[in-house]
């Protein structure tokens, strides 16, 4: 039986500040909800209809409560929801933790939570697991985070670090996504190098800038005036992956 | 002065029906409405700040009314908009203006406004004019595809085409993009192909299925199960640009 209590905490995980204090966040959807049951993130409690549960069941991991439709969608954020949601336990990641074996990608900068969930669920279809955020990017947690890296989130470590100390921590060349860079279509590294992608209105900030090696642009045939970040960061990664 | 009638007007143009009626749509934001002032579409009127009409003035072009930020903000469909809302006469094409020199994409049922408005946006970065789009997609003039083109509209046309009649109209390759489909990395045509991208949860239609050249792939790396429509056509378009 979900509680009055219960609700009202699944209410308050849509707002940061509760997040943040009781470290638990909400997972919605079909998709994501079942990968988050596969993955190793903890399951606080469940809810969602009949048939949702009976096919997800996993035994005796986590409490499951049967709601109807319409309660699902008064406490999630989905307008529409048959299936479920989920409090889960956060994960924290630190700085110290990063593998500098492959490619890093860094996002400067990039403030809307649909974007960051895309880019996430990107990175994860080229095979990166980690992902470096300065400061004002949307925060890994948000529900349209979560929700739109479509299960991604569950094997992406996202490091949320000062980028001054990223940035001299390591010996890895920076290289930004600019308009008015060199084109990647000659860009090969071989060895990892790390990626930045700003902001869509004011590009990367001073702290990268201060850092670059050089920057990096893709290719404009036509007129449009920018690329949206995700699909910038799936060209680039695309091409890192693929030359 | 802004009527009642013309504020009824502009919010009726949030729905489908009305716009099919009055063969009129929204567009709103500074970036959407400047490129829209700058293109050959017809100007119906504009409402904006007074700030925003001074600095984006053609002279006696199109009747321009100044109105307060929350003024725009209920008229219109953004939450906030301290610029302008412009509403403009529709263009449409026919599917015999085609042109069939260059590589065509083709949506086929992508049903997310959003995404149709990235989509058209990468397109015309990557320097192609025209799209095809089936039944099923979601429409051109839908204030989400309208406003997430960020002005690219201005610069596409956008054939809707009953998609059995535009394959037999043509002998151009058709290939699709799916999972199951040949690694683009070794695809590299020489002439136009038509490139067609499905839905993201039933991928291309039946249609499509049976004018079949070929499925293409975007090579996967990772764990993702799928990508999102917008980054696969981005990934594409670079792909077939740069290479």
């Amino acid at each position: 039986m979900l509680s009055r209590k219960d609700q009202k905490f699944i209410k308050s995980l849509k707002v940061k500040k509760y997040r943040t204090r009781e470290k638990c966040f909400l997972v919605e959807g079909a998709k994501n909800v079942q990968e988050l049951i596969n993955s190793d993130y903890k399951i606080e409690f469940l809810v969602g209809s009949e048939s949702f549960i009976s096919q997800n069941l996993k035994s005796g991991s986590h409490r499951n409560e049967i709601v109807k439709p319409d309660l699902l969608e008064q406490l999630g954020t989905f307008k529409t929801n048959e299936d479920a949601i989920a409090v889960a336990r956060m994960k924290e990641w630190n700085g110290h933790q990063i593998n500098f074996d492959d490619h890093i990608f860094l996002l400067d900068g990039v403030g809307d939570p649909g974007n960051v969930g895309t880019i996430i669920r990107t990175l994860d279809w080229f095979g990166f697991d980690q992902v470096v955020c300065s400061e004002g990017c949307a925060e890994f947690y948000h529900p349209k985070v979560i929700n739109s890296t479509m299960g991604s989130f569950t094997r992406m470590k996202v490091f949320n670090v000062d980028i001054s100390e990223f940035y001299s921590q390591n010996n890895l060349p920076v290289f930004a996504a600019d308009m008015s860079g060199k084109s990647i279509k000659d860009f090969k590294p071989e060895h990892p190098v790390v990626i930045v992608l700003g902001s869509e209105s004011h590009g990367v900030g001073d702290t990268t800038r201060k850092n670059i090696s050089d920057y990096l642009s893709i290719p404009k045939f036509g007129n449009a005036e920018s690329l949206n970040v995700g699909i910038a960061t799936g060209i680039l990664a695309a091409h890192f992956r693929m030359s």
